[in-house]
């Protein structure tokens, strides 16, 4: 179901030669209104009620669809799914996770950003709906769960962190301890937990970093003619190297913990990172994602009362 | 003065054939106990109170020198300072400063990690220390001083950054306000504030995402023979690149806000490193760092005295 406002979606379609129209399992949901960029996130419950991305979440809601992508206002794509989609029985707060690139494949991190204020039980279902992402939808057997510290050692931690780590050990998921930075890329890790203020400073710091180091190298290779030689034999390399981190590649990052899906796009995605969005949100349906998620959830609640009840 | 086991230094002295013994100026201090790397930090002042790195925090304790630099074992390097060196008046928590490159030369970052758990007061602390650095000792005449946070806006953080920066803006720095992971390498600021916690995750997030950088374009560069080819013709480019984020260039991190200095230097420290590790507590010393630090101190607490108390 395309929602938007149905003369331009036609209008985009017909200019692709190779689809007279558009096919019969797609339909239109007319909705002209739409939320913009720089708008603030609460507009998609105030002001504009009526929009595009509302109608996404409420198609969800309302059991019309099983899950949403946008790749519209990141704020009000999470808010218009957190107001319109319930939390699933057992989860406190919904969780941004972002697939990230390693040595090894792909991890989870998560909370990546929705929630920068976290208790301990916040972290502790992060963990959980983690798991149950990595292993139904990601596919790994035995995902490897672990939580951003300062340190390696199970010493190491904030107040925060060293209380949730004592509970992760009690749960029914391959937790193994404290991951710090450096070994965030190297596959240590299949889950990463932490809160969305820490998430969001790893994501900033990441591409900061990034590209620091790719911008010195080109700095230092455009300094004599020799290496500018030796830097345009490697363009292909280069480029296949960035592929790598390529947001193109994930899609979008699934908000976890709610009732449906809804899978969050970059505001700049084109063609490929909108087919893999809606490819990733799809992937949380066919694979019980919710079902998975809700059924750990409930399992850990009746398995450790006393500790989950504490927290 | 060199403090350590007098036979080894002496040795040690010996094998370089361009200086016969030590010149008059230096002098050691003879004590053959040392904290082995992986002693906990604690046995600095527990199991091994008498050891090198313990004479040399009493040494600055007692005002027979005015700074001191160790490559040892980190944690009782900061645990030693600490121990034996005051706390300058006005300051809760001393802070390890690290210097970090970017993109128009150096900018600080505090607290480095000495410093997981922190409240309002130690952040403001640790950017009226910072700005004292940058302005005495790194020589920015108006050291534009930033945030760490999830967003530039305003807006963004969490409640404990949030509360920070209303207050930031009160003092008589420049605050520049938030800053997020994405520009922390391009030069925006040239003081980054953050609680220890944050400072490791940006640290450590930074060198695992600059070391995924190089590994996956080394893996691309080695794909084929022509590749590979340009990729020799390349390997002084990349070895100046790595020079920009050398340690040894750096030498070690300060410790601010303790009466004397200490400069806790990387574990795997060579000559260079040493160098400018010491090179980097004599800096210190020579711009009244301490002196300087406890003047603004003092001028904020009576400046705004309702609002410093009320922290």
């Amino acid at each position: 179901i395309l929602v938007g406002d149905e003369p331009r979606i036609l209008e985009a379609v017909s200019k692709d030669s190779s689809s007279p129209g558009l096919p019969p399992s797609i339909t239109i949901e007319h909705e002209p209104l739409c939320i913009g960029m720089e708008e603030p996130p609460s507009a998609v419950f105030r002001s504009k009620k009526r929009c595009s991305l509302a109608m996404s979440a409420r198609l969800v809601a309302e059991g019309r669809a099983q899950a949403f992508f946008s790749a519209g206002n990141s704020g009000a794509c999470m808010a218009a799914a957190l107001h319109h989609l319930r939390a699933l029985e057992g989860v406190d707060r919904p969780a941004i996770a972002t697939l990230l690139p390693n040595a090894l494949g792909w991890m989870l991190l998560l909370d990546a950003g929705a929630n920068v204020d976290c208790q301990q039980h916040n972290l502790i279902e992060f963990a959980l709906m983690g798991h149950v992402y990595a292993k139904s939808v990601m596919g790994k057997a035995k995902p490897k769960v672990a939580l951003v510290s300062n340190g390696d050692e199970k010493i190491k931690g904030n107040t925060l962190t060293k209380s949730v780590a004592s509970i992760l050990e009690l749960l029914p998921i391959n937790y193994i301890g404290n991951i710090e930075g450096n070994a965030l890329y190297s596959g240590k890790a299949d889950v990463v937990v932490c809160d969305g203020f820490v998430g969001n400073v790893i994501l900033k710091t990441s591409e900061g970093a990034a590209e620091f180091v790719q911008n010195t190298l080109k700095r230092e290779i455009m300094r004599d003619p020799f290496s500018r030689l030796a830097g345009l034999m490697l363009k292909p390399a280069f480029r296949r190297a960035r592929r790598v981190a390529d947001y193109a590649e994930v899609g979008g990052a699934p908000l976890l913990g709610v009732r449906g899906g809804a899978v969050v796009g970059h505001g700049r995605s084109e063609e490929l990172a909108v087919l893999n969005g809606i490819r990733r949100a799809a992937e949380g349906v066919s694979h019980h994602l919710m079902e998975e998620t809700e059924a750990l959830m409930k399992s850990c609640a009746t398995a450790q009362p006393r500790k989950i009840q504490a927290l």
